[in-house]
């Protein structure tokens, strides 16, 4: 961590800072320029908070040398994390396809939609019982239902189940969830998530729109520090000026978090562009830069889908494209499952 | 609401689709050019289901003419609504002065700042019990106790309290709460949101990071469909690639919203640049612009403030700038309370 | 075109306007709901200027319906622009292989790099002699010479070069350059643009760091409209609130421009995220997503390059991505040159 | 400059890297943590070519401390410039009005409009004589006739006048003119900032749409560094995911500017919101956030102006408007001229 000092500060002051950070146990070099004094604080500086250092009054800023975030960093933990559910592994050459519509709408549907998925290769069910809606007279999901109907679909085929978890209430819900989901809405939920970590189950993280590849490791922190370590990282696109498309993917952000972290990465196609044709470049190209999985919306009739039908594959459609991914998946040297 | 057609579509799609709109009690337009094909809806479009529309397989694209909020709409409500709480009212000319620390820290500390900044012009105690961070080893607010001593600094000087809600499940803590603060990352909580729709204080909603103005407006029609048409606005930067300041504050928004919507806006310079010497022209700024309220970080000793002290003013210079501002806002034909 | 007409506008300034527009030879429809008149333009609407409409006194707003490019919108000219340069095709399933430094150092330097490029199956020799750099203290390119030692390699070789021009003045010295680049800050420099339109060899036009897909294509608009219709597009980042990589890959714009224009569309991985490591997921992920062509940094020395080193690969490098990249090129059913 | 290097470098390569960098008159300070090492670099770090080092394999990446910018940097001449143009000043308490139409269209119409801005308190006449259009389709200045009509209104007003020049052989049409503005589109259009260094008129440099207030000041130092220190800049709004405005105007930018340059900042309301009727708000925000001036658009009759009629003010509202910034500009401590 590098503390600027303001410039034409008296050296006294700079000694009393000095003498103060080294009472926390902190190594500092002291390097005085012409126009710029800096003080390097060395130790373990993820239990700084840098707001308090910039708060002094001789600081003109402070910048962090090495991550804040401990347990999602990959120089604290080399190996690549395999996390395992019902017997399917994600990570470390695993990969996950998880595939399902938007909203779980009845059982005939989910179940039908089951079947089909995993003909064609997908080993999760995702659907959504839960759904945040920017609308507050938007079709809101079948809510308790539909949980129950995933996991009807469950105790049929035996495919674990993904879905979305909107708030602390809802927990107990969730006990048979295999796992469990927080959208992008709610990355910086932090109370939702601080409850996370004291579950058992595989937390699913997506990127919240705005949210940057630093904060979403911090949020997996945040999971990780109440004892739950296995968190999958998600990206769903972020928010930019281009209007064309729904979000922007942010596809460097697959090779860079496998960079930083140990966790596994995986992609939502769908929902980064919101468009169902581009649903197979973007997952062609999510496995090709490295993803550990992607998730992927199919419904049996999108155009009546109740939600999100613009993104939402047939399952024929589905199909076809699994056939080309499972090509690129095998060439990443990775298999399903 | 404006459907485009996808080019080639069988003239029979067309006539079907228009069919099914109007049997839902819309009118219809149709527009046929030699490229595009479009069909205007008239009629209640706030409650359609835009991606539904979209998943249709003759659709090109569907574009909203009217604004998709109702409640918070201009349009229908024409005069600026005015809160009162506890005899100081928001909005209509009478403009808002929330002032206090960022994180509430300890009786003493909350009760003296109280007192020096009601001295210089501020009708609102705002303070911070339950703290959103980034980081999970950063502190957290005192909670419970926080909002004890808010209160009884609101005991002491008979001044109305603001403070901010994380999670629905503390909403007996806000009992005697007057204002409802909801941060920025919980903007689009829905459940948060549709909890405090069944309140009677009065919400203020802070507008996200990455939230364009018009999802600001449907999560405050998230709040006052329940039934709490208390709600205020609040502008406090938005994420942008600019690095010099924390956030971009989106000064534009305060008019914009001003004329869209009848709700009161007030703006939070303090957030907005996260720098204490840029308070003043930020604030001087807001109050040209329209704002209805300034709420702004003070702290009996910034740099030893357990967070945000980089961004707060002390007593006496929060002082300094009340006595410009006064000036400003009785420009703008306004007056404090 | 859909013109929104202001809440309570007199009927018969409405029908002035209609008037007027018809007296332009459109067809108008007009379609009144309670809150909203809109009135829907049809015809050749690209010649519209849509901020002159917006100015009317009774126009609420304006929005396009169709595309404002004509020459680069696939909707006219369905069939992928292929463009062949000495032999070497772009577009159509031939994929292009640009690589070669950043900047040209030396003669010497840049003939070996050639050599070992081409043996590594590069079709195109790209090489910077202007560069355009933030500061006026750094390297500035050799330009004159940095030409010079590029035909050189070309006489040399016979590989096609690519070269970023800045100014109109410079045209003469790119008489022999096979495609001459039009960097992503000067997307916009329509005075540059319209000169190129009046060139013969082909363009490839960067896309701007701010601009959107919709501007891109209408800077191709330009030089086409001057009558040089082979333009190459190249996707190479976009900035946005993200810090850890330089810019973000847009990749979604290659689908979605390969969509809506018939023109080719390159992509450029070294500079949309400026770290070597990353060059080879984003260049098989771009492969994947349909891209027609990518430029690579390639530097014998990459510690010691006069400018982006950081993001250049080594020969060698360079060689084990092509070898990967083959495979994926094929499996898109494409091939080099 | 702090240079981060990678973790488990060998000793003796830091101490190579070290050696080289005093080799060229830097002082170094060497700081080694458990988990991270940092190299201090002290010394006029502004020549340092920051992609160079972060090129080295040993890096892993490089910080600035200090600015990169010389010439326009507050902590080497820490007096407000001010700028001198025919009687008129901007900076230093100084205030500037330009006001004028977006497109000078006619000899009368320019003539009718500075009598009437000048009557209103402008001091500067502004108008464009070539145009930067994103459609080749659109009207592009009336060019050499322009700036022809602008010098007829100084002979016959004597009142200054600012236009836009677009391209190097423009050049010799500007000998006249007494204010060169830079558009947003050519900010970082090095070839000419270049040229514009060399001439003895003050230059207007406005802020590109997603340009960082660094890059703004680097591009202000290509000017000043080749002798021309007359440099105005302009804050005129930046790209963002916002749509209600065509840009977010970055108040913030204002008062950033004056505290780390001595340069005198404008602020452009028109373009920033692209609406007439918020010309008010952000121009009196712009003066209390203390801007040294301010452009607005005027046109005689903005339904029907050739270009931006949708942000253009009559000359009977831009007198109201006048009349309210007047109090706004001498509350400030500023005067106009």
């Amino acid at each position: 961590m590098i503390i600027i000092v303001k410039q034409n500060t008296p050296r006294e002051k700079v000694s009393e800072l000095i003498h103060s950070l080294e009472g926390q146990n902190f190594k500092t070099h002291l390097s005085e320029g012409e126009n710029t004094t800096i003080i390097g604080l060395v130790g373990d500086t993820s239990v700084v908070d840098i707001d308090n250092l910039k708060a002094r009054d001789i600081v003109e800023d402070v910048r962090r040398v090495s991550e804040p975030y401990k347990k999602a960093n990959r120089k604290f933990h080399t190996d690549d994390t395999i996390i395992e559910v019902r017997g399917q592994k994600i990570g470390g050459g695993h990969f996950a396809v998880m595939a399902g519509p938007c909203s779980v709408e009845s059982e005939p549907q989910i179940l039908e939609i089951t079947g089909s998925i995993m003909q064609s290769g997908a080993n999760f069910l995702r659907g959504g019982a839960f759904k945040p809606r920017t609308s507050p007279y938007a079709f809101q999901g079948l809510e308790r239902n539909g949980i129950k109907f995933l996991l009807e679909c469950k105790r049929e085929y035996g495919i674990p189940i993904v879905t979305e978890i909107m708030g602390i209430s809802d927990i107990p819900l969730f006990e048979d969830v295999d796992i469990i989901q927080v959208g992008a809405r709610n990355m910086q939920n932090f109370r939702l998530l601080k409850e996370l970590g004291h579950l058992k189950q595989p937390i699913l993280l997506k990127r919240g729109l705005a949210n940057t590849i630093e904060e979403l490791l911090m949020s997996a922190e945040y999971i990780m520090s109440g004892g739950n370590e296995n968190v999958i990282l998600c990206e769903r696109g972020i928010r930019t000026f281009e209007t064309y498309t729904r979000n922007t993917f942010d596809l460097s952000a697959i090779p860079m978090i496998k960079r930083i972290s140990h966790l596994p990465v995986i992609a939502d196609p769908s929902h980064a562009a919101g468009l169902d044709w581009m649903v197979e470049p973007l997952a062609k190209a999510a496995v090709a830069a490295g993803a550990d999985g992607i998730m992927i919306e199919v419904h049996n009739d999108p155009p009546h889908a109740l939600s999100d039908g613009k993104q939402s594959l047939t399952p024929a459609r589905f199909a076809e494209i699994m056939e080309k991914l499972k090509t690129y998946i095998s060439l990443e040297g990775k298999k399903i499952g």
